[in-house]
């Protein structure tokens, strides 16, 4: 076969103007780029992602999450490429959904038992079935601008939407103990879970750390009414912790929610669960054509088992921490105010007084410009492929972008 | 790595019983299937597939439909495979996602754009958001017992499932006008959409083709509404035509949801709509995390490419014609009463006078025995890899199978 030489980003962009709604969705839309962000890829290996047209970046969005060890890791491809040689989508599962689903519980500490998806939309909307099942109640308590997925139930964008899908959601701000019960009280005859994100890390926000009372009293609320408490770890899970990342506050969720980083890029989601759901998550409907594709599970293995071998989340948060260092020490000697907010694995950085993030975009632009590529209003994603050399054009790249950014505000 | 020997049938249900509620879930759940029916796999390589234990079988279900080529076909798997050198789940899409959008509406007549998700729900939800975005109406109708997914608008189970997430759908009997007429007028000033599969392929009954009258209906009610006319292709699409189903009958829908077939087993679903969707389609939220990722797109190619090439969907029809042809003769000789519905490449068999499936169950066993891999409530799914060895073999498999039920019923 010919090798057909790749088609460039100008090109791609015009023609999926034709045949894409918009040109494009989700995080790639224009507006939440700069003017000639790359919109489409060509290649990754470890840290490194080259664009369409061949530009070379260090991944510190590592594909929003999924890139846990760096792209095309050599111990997760060859466990992927094992089981691919015997199958993927078959009749029904393989040995590796009951290694995967043993091996998960033996990690998550309230986890007893487990299901698996593609999307982590599955798994959160099916934390809300079955905690409904469960309880025989409807409403869920979410927090006020938390993603939750693309649903209809949780998305950001409401056209389409009907006044049924959110009918039995009710919104509390996160970190606020007094309003997540005064708006459980309301609920009171009807609550069956309250679904929160580990920490706060919406996109376009300075994330914050959930603070230990207030994961308490979601805690407590959910004992004293007998709703359950749903863990969405789609973002954090396998990055900041192995298992829940509330173990540290002695609080255990009933039902948590995982996928992005669980198989290194390959499509898996997982929902795990107390004793007490057993019966209800068997009695719901779970099911779709590819949720017990054996290929991701064996990734998930592989990434798990480098993970625990490599010491892997420790690494994550070394890498981020000295990436955020850099870049706060890098802004200050410039004299541009940043914040940077989040576990260090998976940092946002914003700019003071920047409406529009027009700010953030110039400077994204930079570091693109310097072969860093950063998103400018989502938190980014370290990987354990960052090594020193990485971290060392990340903090270049920096100075450059800061000095640009200053001279723009100048 | 040392290899590990397989665990094995026993063992894994056993297994499963602790880490999995029920110890199953989806088609495989136990009371689906026989007795002593495999629902764990080990391999897949052509029309054969092989369980845990090591029993070879021609496989009929191809994998609830994904698999269109036969297992591991050496065209789909080698354009995966060089896609996967480069890139799977990135930070946006390879060129590839331009490529097939492409490709699928030079295919499907009404479409004049596509968006990707990987589950079939994902899309069928998709088609129900845009068309409701689009009119700014709430209500589809949706055929009574029709499955569109695992979700709470449409699964099958109710456990979990809230007032809400039904709220703006009505239902109708498939091939009724009359019905849908009524049900239709009902909603008058808020039909947002009528939703369809091509033909009637639920689980559990015998399917029916749809008849010209009710198609021609639902095109009409749409056109005099305003309403959007969804097909749901997920199990039909690519398997029965290249193309809309409906092409033939000289109806086009608005919407369009795929799936299964059109990766050969690779997770892939897709949203395709005509011009005046367009707008709506971009306003409405899409995405997921592996929504974009590349090597299910290259796998997609490459399954269209082959069927094109090899004239794909006449040699599923012919290999479905030469089997179920086999089967009626050979049940008639057995003196057992079975009626075969369904198009070929997609065929559906029942016995007469069958509650619970009994019948149905123990001659799947039968067939199993035999190494004939068939669901005895489930339409079946032809493959192009099913040749005249493999089409002999089913033969024959029937013939003892037929004997053995007509011993038990004699």
């Amino acid at each position: 076969m010919t090798p057909v030489p790749p088609i460039g980003e100008g090109e791609l962009v015009r023609r999926a103007t034709a045949v894409i709604p918009g040109g494009m969705y989700g995080h790639n839309v224009r507006k939440f780029l700069w003017d000639d962000a790359p919109q489409f890829w060509a290649r990754g290996s470890g840290y490194l992602i080259w664009d369409a047209d061949g530009r070379e970046y260090v991944d510190l969005m590592c594909s929003w999450g999924p890139i846990i060890h760096g792209h095309q890791h050599p111990f997760v491809e060859a466990a992927a490429e094992r089981q691919r040689r015997l199958f993927d989508t078959g009749n029904g599962p393989s040995e590796l959904f009951v290694l995967l689903a043993e091996r998960l519980i033996g990690l998550i500490d309230h986890a007893q038992w487990a299901v698996f998806a593609k999307n982590g939309g599955d798994v959160t909307t099916l934390a809300l079935t079955v905690a409904r099942a469960a309880t025989s109640r409807s409403t869920v308590l979410v927090a006020r601008g938390a993603y939750h997925g693309s649903l209809p139930w949780c998305s950001s964008r409401t056209a389409g939407v009907t006044a049924g899908d959110r009918a039995h959601i009710a919104y509390f701000d996160y970190n606020d103990p007094d309003d997540l019960r005064a708006v459980a009280a309301r609920h009171a005859n009807d609550l069956a879970a309250i679904i929160l994100t580990p920490h706060k890390h919406e996109a376009g926000t300075d994330s914050e750390e959930v603070t230990p009372h207030f994961a308490a009293s979601a805690r407590s609320i959910c004992d004293a009414s007998g709703a359950a408490l749903i863990l969405d770890e789609v973002r954090t899970g396998f990055r900041l912790h192995l298992g829940s990342s509330w173990a540290a506050l002695g609080i255990q969720p009933d039902l948590s929610c995982w996928s992005k980083g669980v198989a290194n890029g390959y499509p898996l989601s997982t929902l795990t669960g107390s004793e007490w759901l057993r019966d209800a998550a068997a009695r719901v409907s779970i099911g779709g054509t590819f949720w017990m594709s054996a290929v991701p599970m064996a990734a998930a293995l592989a990434t798990i088992d480098l993970l625990e071998q490599e010491g892997g989340v420790t690494r994550m948060a070394e890498a981020g921490t000295q990436i955020t260092d850099a870049l706060r020490a890098t802004a200050l000697e410039h004299d541009v105010a940043v914040r940077i907010s989040g576990p260090p694995a998976m940092p946002y950085l914003s700019f003071s007084d920047d409406p529009g993030w027009s700010i953030a975009k110039r400077w994204a632009a930079e570091m693109a410009r310097r072969g860093v590529y950063v998103n400018p209003s989502h938190n980014w994603f370290m990987s354990t492929a960052l090594n020193a050399a990485a971290i060392a054009r990340v903090s270049e790249a920096a100075g450059g972008a800061f000095r640009a950014v200053a001279s723009y505000r100048g």
